[in-house]
């Protein structure tokens, strides 16, 4: 199964950035450490700080199903969200921190209506956990 | 007349997106037919995912008159409608569906007091309806 | 096609009401005008200032299709709402101004969700764009 | 480790109730999949309508971990989220249908804040993702 | 006088329960304390977590003076409210910590508008200022 | 036809609790009237002040049709909301002193929804109507 | 003795007007067995689309009794609501659907507070109930 | 100078409607006291309960100066409101009672702004004083 | 009659201040006008920017009517209007200007529930109105 | 130790001002009661109705404990409050009424927040208890 | 020039007022630093704690230009903010703390929009960039 | 001091764009001015269009302070306030404009919290104000 893994604008800083929020793991180290742990699927990964970059690549569409952490613009892509609704796959959403323990604005998602599932507060072991959850 | 026609994100998947909201017909075809009727015109097509992108194309500046369906960035992209205002053409900003019969959040559009007039609910047929209305 | 044409409060005005807002162009001389274009649809004009006489009018159901623009009425009369809801034939519903550039209380249509589709902004032009629109 | 899983109100009729949301599983026979599963874990059930007796199994603090599904008390059960508070182990919120599709008070829960970390969405599987997720 | 006092849903665990909010003091030993202050007063002491076993002891009604601290109920039992309402004894509510200072749902009481008087913020003294109340 | 009455907390007061409201018929006497005039139906009568109790009883479904008056929880109880909406039977719910005529917070139910028909101002008597309603 | 039946908008249409909502009874006939029932009584019908007309109709003040469906007055005219308090008679007002199953603006009523008591969700039946209440 | 007094809908009953806010004198002895008063104006009077009924009057715009008390329809009528914003005629809006001691409906006027100032408070005898700030 | 005018801050600049609005008139000349008008009268008058200085002259209580404008006090000073719900005193509160036609703020009055009667709108004139009412 | 306690306007006319609130017993011989009971403490008192006279006198900050009631400044006196909150002493704030009984907008404190502690609806027994609470 | 420095409630505190907000130099001795620096300007300062005085002060008008730091006034002062309209010199407000930091009562300014620029954050710092902004 | 200036949408086009809020000078040119007068600093100078390509140049960290305009996206781009608040450098944030005298939605500033310090209103003269800001 081809899975793919998307993160959202600032998480490409992972390790350094917030660290007592998200922890000092870089995502290069933590997706070689998934690779050994799912030999049998196919990680395909991809960020981008860009709104629309990240529509275009979800309209190729050439994967199983997704996993995607779509950082500060969880809530208030609907042009996201609206790309995700057309999506028929398997998909996941994860927040690394629980999201209901921080601002106001971070407790509204305008684009998890649109998925199939919600992990929030896991820490990096998130993506793992979805990645988990798919049949 | 040079007519400048946009659509935003997701829109350039319309024939295939939705079909019982947005219809089976491309804007690939539809445009074909657009000029076959209006053959007095210039009709220039652009579309874009990336907010910016679109921003950067209205302020080229060389057409006479606007159609615009900004997609979902209608319900919160200030930086769209800013450009929008600076722009001294006729505009009319076009949505498919009838955005009165969707989510809240699609009732809501930050872009329109920036334009001259707005169709919703004609179909695809809002595109000529919009160029009809240019003198 | 039998086209019934609404006009609801102050809209027996156009032409001397808010110049600036409306354009000066009496309803009638325009009427004479569509007539004039659409020589094989047969249109039909009725305007009225109180509310229940516009149900009443609705309720008669003799024509083929409707061009409605509730004026006042459009933001708070619920019963012309249901009444609209009850029509099974095309509807549309015209604003002259856009009402998006004016008070905020203007901004909300609580009819157009019982409507096809929605025009605003055209002036004048409006009502002959929503014929336009009829099949 | 002792694992502690506690399902609120209506949560003992899981496999009869609104199975369209639901499913068709009763959480007995889930558990004993569960069990199967997690040989290495106690994994220790209760469930009840009654939201103080939730809070008085959760202060025998007998366990080492928990599980929790506050059903509809996780919209506006503050006495078991001040429990939750005074909790020192590992704590995760689960739902069984993703809450951001359904009604607008399933979208806030007062309790997450108090736990570690929020599943929505994954069905009946959300509790063998939870368990999993504990070290 | 018999004075019935009432604690509400986690107030069993004062003295162990958040401690930089509410004190390190038992309430069963600050209880020994008010009773050696009050010889002239029989003392009742009720607590639970369970809203219904609440309005259960308080319809009892064998008490001359009501000092309650509702809790997290507090904030959203109509129930205990009005129930308060049908007890025509002297009645004060009674919270450890200043609740002005705390989360914003904690600044909302429901059931205060049913009781004579309210003391927040004085720690486990507020019950016996409370006492010292009456007459 | 099994006819389950059910009334929530302090409704166990009726007669004496604030009588220019509800009056000063006793629910066991009035009770009595309606088994009198209800003579082919078996009428059962259940009251709790436990929110959690309320759903058990729900829970039994030992019953054709449902009366049921859930007193303050009308306005926040979800979980009793979840509980009456698993229910497929006739269920009627009815509040004896006319709730718009009230507090603000006795204006909204979140149970009413998920019964088939509400009664509100009757006094006493809309048990009686309520049970006349029922085929 | 003499009850007044008013009925607000749309409501004349009663047996075609959405029956999947309304019901398939046209007023008239469900009126023609209200009349056989109560013999005793002298049942007397108004409907009108016209505001104000309902208005004039209350204050001819002729009856004993009123029951009243306002229609989608209910939800905004506060001069019906002004002249319902006027009137010193019994006054029932009676809903066909459960309003609290429908649309946001349907579940406020701005008349209810000046009648005695509200009947909601017993399809036509409600008329026969609310005729019932008046001793 | 000619001058036009409206009253809107329930206001044809002042002197027995609700007395002890509206006091008891009828409009008609009130109106000749006024012509007495004021013998060198053109008193002329008008009501309807019909709100369509006064933007007729209204457009009839036979009068020098307007004094109008909208009655129920000051709070939600933007019909008159559009209506008296086409007047080019000084214009006074009249409150018997003094809007601000009563709900909270009454506090809002979306008529008030298309007026040039108003009155409210002054019983009956505020609209001599309108009268008497007339040049 | 004693009448004790009151002007709330920056009214002491009446004629200077934004002309455009307030007019061009000073208050010292009207009110020399004023007393030549109402020679029966003993006119008094205060002005303070000190909302605390207000309250202190009232609380002197040394008149028989009072006719006040509290400026940008009335839009928030809870003092203020606590001090005049205190004075048993004909009191009428007068706005030069129309608020209805202002900014947002100013057409909350926090004061006006605790005078008998509110001016708004007829310019300076509105404060011999205000004494032309007075019995 | 030294006590200050302060009152805010309107204060000065306790025993008069709406007695049915705030009882008869006038400040001044209240405080010749509370100097007898307290003749340990050396108690000092402040009135004024002036906001910033106010603050003037807590930054004299001759004082060992504050025991304060704002009067209305309590409801949004930012200033009082930034004041407050640099006062290292005790500091108590006082109610009179039960302010959870009355209108809306003194069930909010702007002040209460920088205080320790708040009693509210015990009367002029409210400042004695106040003093009592100190150590 | 002449510019005048008006500082509002609590601001003569500077320096040692919650010195990890707003710092430790004392405002008397930064002022002596100011005039140093702009040797060509005539500095005037004033503080009060007194709202009403603030208004006295602007009113003189003796001054080429102003800098107001208005403190608590900020947020709710609409007195201030009438006055600063009237005043037709550049005016520049400051604030020592960045409010967008800082409480949600406090990153609302009812003065800003009467004067021409605002600067936030830059401590003391600000009031010497204010000046540097005068031309 | 290395020094980074962005500007977000639309202001590339200063100079021509709503010279009437604006001003008339190009961004380009009154660089250049600021270059001549800030020798000692090396200015560095990005504007994009594209929300992900501001937060990419921020990423990049090749700075020693930062001076920001984020235009439209100041107003709803949680992404560049997440960018923001992960610098550790010097960071203010200017407004060409006041936008306290601007369109409500201006307001609000979602990015302000997480720089230093902000200007608005100031004009062009804003960016070398932050400059001067910098040690």
């Amino acid at each position: 199964m081809k899975v793919l893994i998307i993160n959202g604008p600032n998480l490409n800083l992972l390790g350094t950035r917030e660290p007592e929020i998200y922890g000092t793991t870089s995502m290069e180290s933590y997706l070689e450490n998934l690779k050994s742990e799912f030999t049998s699927h196919d990680l395909d990964y991809y960020q981008s700080n860009i709104e629309g970059e990240i529509i275009n690549r979800l309209q190729e569409d050439n994967f199983d199903a997704l996993v995607i952490n779509p950082g500060a613009y969880t809530h208030y892509s609907y042009a996201i969200a609206d790309c995700l609704k057309n999506i028929k796959k398997p998909k996941i959403e994860v927040h690394i921190s629980n999201i209901y323990k921080r601002e106001e604005f971070r407790q509204k998602s305008v684009t998890a209506a649109n998925t199939d599932a919600v992990l929030s507060g896991f820490g990096m072991d998130g993506y793992r956990l979805a990645i988990l959850s798919l049949k």
